[in-house]
């Protein structure tokens, strides 16, 4: 997918929202226990009860890989029902040298469709570049992750007075233009977004933890959103574990469609 | 796996060799190609022939991956096939936060039985810790990694005139002992090793890119080795890929049995 038709998606829907399907076996509801796949059968009902107001689904890989052979079938199976003009995330956080990469990438892009990946910067330039070579297939470049731990290396001071989440910002665009890279920024705080934007203006930015983990979408949409969105934001938990009863997804369908009617608001400014 | 457990296989086979299983469809011999499983059978035949000379294997996890199911199946049946007395590594590089990385810790700890995981410290402690929560299982940390993109974040210059890695190899040892913690040090040269050692006098170093990939094995055992070892020299291409004919298990196993002896008279010098 393109940045423009990912910018028509969104402003076709007044919508940002991302899907986060971290489908976790022991939280999905009881009764899907019983059928042949039940990763796959919650994550269908999901998707059909959300499409209208999600621009974007993110699987998070860990919780299908955890099953082995019969989670890699699910997370197949839930790629391949999305529908092609919503945008697709394989949050996956990889990250390793060259040959390694290609293959990574060839899994995601070739073998599943992902329109795009998270990487890991860690180990710079050659561990990236492999994704970056497949025509309409995005990088999502860890910066600034939110949770607690995210502050022992991306926040140390470098000797200019940056910190290394900067760097990465900022170097990383030597090595691909926003048509194809993006970034996840964990920053929910109008001081460290108004930086982000100075260093990154025009790239989308993927921000997690809105909603269950407490951010604000309305700082978010204030001081990330650029003259063509450059938001994706994502609801995990707060969507899909909405209900745990058989009417899980009409619950799932009202929380995506309250953040979506939040968002057409904010979107009113840039369209 | 212990570490003193770890250290008693050393000494028994004279030998801290590492093989790298990178086990690509297009480069293994033809012939291979016409069985069931070529990725297993090749890797079979790589662990008869070597297994007297290494004390760890390493699958890369990528190379199994990119065949989706039939890949991970390789990846299983090679993980149940490798001797309970040799460790095991999962080269993954995984790095998320808490329930996603308790996730990939079961895949590869209980699914898989693994000893190991390389894992990326981008996301700091509460990426790394889920992985040591499993009694006897290590996680090995990235550190300082011998691709070209390495430098691009890992040695960039703290303010207090130290570098990023460095700070991966001091912060990690507040979250784990030397008991359950390595290192990926890609260093050859004695300056970085020496320094390594400063931070990390007692840890086991994971070093690949001996061998094919041009660095000394001398040098690194110089200047790496401590009282316990303290290595994991890992060599993949220089051994599994030595030959490519029907003979090739008979090359892999003389490559190992040369790294061998040529670590068994480095070792003389502590055991």
């Amino acid at each position: 997918m393109t940045k423009a038709e990912l910018f028509d998606q969104i402003k076709a829907k007044g919508s940002y929202l991302c899907v986060g399907l971290d489908t976790d076996i022991n939280r999905i509801p009881k009764h899907l226990l019983s059928e042949e796949d039940p990763l796959f059968e919650f994550n269908k009902q999901i998707i059909d009860a959300t499409a209208d107001f999600a621009v974007a689904y993110k699987p998070n890989i860990a919780f299908y890989e955890a099953h082995g052979v019969k989670g890699w079938e699910s997370l197949q199976k839930t790629i391949d029902y999305i529908p092609d003009n919503i945008f697709t995330i394989a949050d996956a956080k990889r990250g390793d040298i060259g040959n390694t990469s290609k293959m990574y990438a060839r899994a995601f892009f070739e073998s599943m469709n992902f329109d795009s990946i998270t990487v890991a910067p860690y180990m710079g330039e050659d561990s990236v570049k492999p994704f970056l070579e497949f025509e309409k297939k995005w990088v999502i470049l860890l910066a600034l992750t939110s949770n607690p731990g995210g502050k022992d290396f991306q926040n140390l001071s470098l000797s200019d007075g940056r910190e290394v989440y900067e760097e990465v910002l900022r170097k990383s665009q030597d090595w691909a233009s926003d048509e194809e890279l993006m970034f996840v920024v964990g920053a929910t705080k109008a001081e460290a977004l108004t930086k982000i934007r100075t260093i990154a203006p025009n790239h989308f930015l993927l921000v997690p933890g809105v909603g269950a983990q407490g951010g604000s979408l309305e700082e978010v949409s204030k001081y990330g959103m650029n003259d063509q969105c450059g938001l994706l934001v994502n609801s995990s938990r707060g969507i899909i574990y909405a209900d745990s009863s058989e009417n899980f997804a009409n619950v799932a369908r009202l929380k995506a469609n309250e953040l979506q009617k939040e968002m057409s608001k904010y979107l009113e400014k840039i369209i």
